[in-house]
């Protein structure tokens, strides 16, 4: 079958490898939609620790190269020995949860429910174990979740960043009413306001973002005001809406403007939530944030809050995430109509989708 | 009367100024003593914003030279109109609370009871209004707290301090049975020692500091550990206590070697509250705080916390403060005897107390 697999930084090639057999506990899923997210930009540019590398995995023990693709959606086309047949059947529509850890008895994150925090996390399409860029797969069937009728397979397979999001807010302890400020408009930051959305359909949500294509799809996706940060102080366009500034910022973009741009924008007390991988140290001001008493975090992943996010979907809770699917690409043309198209054309794009 | 007065870094002058008469809702109050503060230390060596200076204080109109000293007890000597007699009368022994904010209805966090976040925050003894460097001070009722029975005057003194131990402990969401690191064994690290070990007399309690006095005094205190951050790495220090990390770790420090310990030392979910005012920048590296979902929070001062301090000591539950009390002066010897003392062996000292 054919692969889209991951050779390290500026070598993703289409390999013709082994139909996968699904073992013990497996489900052979047949590969709906898999979308290209921003950490698989990340590795197609420089190396990025949780991908697979010329070491083996502490957890898969695979080296490049690997399948890639963790954000799919896709069939059940078999199911290997030991599967309950009256909950796993073939014709089943299903998601990966793609996030594992080392699962170790005397693991602290693994043992306390948090395994996207595990120092050995790894991902089913980054770290080995195959991914979405294949024409099948097998996976274990703790990562497969049963999509129900009424969530069509391409807005499956963005319920792996949509899962990020919903993350994100639950561990912001956002509540309907709180003023938000989310910085960053690429899938991330709309995943974030489409969730805040389902929780709250009218409270304030800024969007700051300097691509005018990405501010228009965060108005149509429920933004009550944008900001260009190259055409204004964010901090100053925040305050001219929500007078004391905002209870919540979402950094998801991950630079120091953006952080400045949160800080300043918050009101006493307000919370900093980091969504993004950051490509360099930041500057802090801790005396900003002693002087407002802020709180900073941030969120990495998710952990087994897929169903939260499919019960969202499925009770329309949600919606339009198709129209956030700009492109749709063949596995051939993963290279130059995936990854070059996203990295050249960045702001005229939310999420491309690749079908195996 | 004989008042130490602040003009500036590097100029403090006991001078003779009228003796103050209560006005209106205020009582006047023979100081009996006040401790010398890190933040005045600072005030002595270079300009700090809350301090009074040559621009009049956009809450109290005062500009420098204005009395010192926010850390003060003492004993009513006369009421003013309008006080109400049954409450308030001479010989109570009382403790100044000094902090203020602007108290405009309009102020954010003036009207959600956060006035030590409001952005024109003050304090009695910093600001102006008087100060505790003084043999008397006129103070608006609002401020002043009745002492009990088995809470002596100079305990009265560290009252201060020990509520911006408090409001951290409080605001930190400390727990009994959570495991903590205190980097700083300076009054305020030593009282945050204090705060804690009144809520959880028997959790591990770890403090890293580089004085051996100062180490000392932890471990009479309730530490369960020390650490000599010059002798061995924090985090590894830690760990061989608490294999996963600590739940909480406090920076009475404000440097960059004190956040990047705190950090290192952390579990997943951990929460860094800073407890120090920073004197440059830190570099940050946000994928630690992504890494482990780490929380990072500030606290600045307290609001109102007096009562619930007063009630601790009343109750026994916080005992031993008079021990950290490592020198007493007279108010002629504040530069000499306390200032300069502070700052030339400063890991000899705890609180040094003056009598005016």
């Amino acid at each position: 079958m054919k692969a889209g697999r991951y050779y390290g930084p500026g070598d993703i090639r289409v390999d013709d490898i082994p139909n996968p057999v699904p073992k013990s506990g497996q489900v052979k899923v047949k590969v709906a939609w898999n979308g290209i997210c921003g950490s698989d930009l990340h590795a197609y540019l420089t190396n990025v620790p949780v991908y697979a590398s010329k070491e083996p995995h502490r957890v898969t023990g695979e080296t490049v190269p690997v399948t890639l693709g963790h954000e799919f959606s896709g069939t059940i086309v078999d199911v290997g020995p030991e599967v309950d047949a009256t909950k796993w059947a073939p014709g089943m529509d299903v998601v990966i949860e793609p996030i594992f850890g080392c699962s170790k008895g005397d693991c602290f994150p693994c043992s306390n429910g948090t395994r996207n925090i595990c120092p050995h996390i790894g991902f089913i399409g980054i770290s080995g174990w195959g991914g979405g860029l294949a024409e099948y797969i097998t996976v274990d069937l703790q990562y497969v979740h049963i999509l129900p009728k009424g969530v069509p397979l391409d807005v499956g397979a963005c319920i792996e960043p949509l899962a990020v999001a919903y993350h994100a807010v639950k561990r912001s302890g956002f509540t309907p009413g709180q003023t938000v400020l989310i910085i960053g408009a690429g899938p991330i930051g709309l995943f974030l306001l489409k969730v805040l959305r389902s929780i709250d359909p009218s409270g304030t949500i800024i969007v700051s973002e300097p691509a005018v294509i990405r501010r228009e799809f965060a108005l149509e996706h429920g933004a009550t005001q944008v900001i260009d940060p190259k055409a204004e102080q964010v901090p100053a366009a925040v305050k001219r809406t929500v007078a004391p500034g905002v209870h919540l910022a979402f950094d998801a973009a991950g630079i120091q403007a953006s952080l400045d741009a949160c800080l300043g924008s918050l009101r006493q007390r307000g919370t900093y939530v980091n969504v993004a991988i950051w490509e360099a140290t930041a500057t802090l001001d801790v005396n900003v944030i002693l002087g407002k008493e802020l709180n900073f975090t941030s969120t990495l992943g998710y952990d087994r809050v897929h169903p939260e996010v499919i019960a969202l979907l499925a009770m329309g809770k949600i919606t339009g995430i198709e129209k956030l699917i700009t492109k749709r690409i063949s596995l051939n043309d993963v290279v130059e109509g995936g990854f070059k198209c996203l990295l050249n054309e960045k702001e005229k794009h939310v999420k491309i989708l690749v079908k195996p």
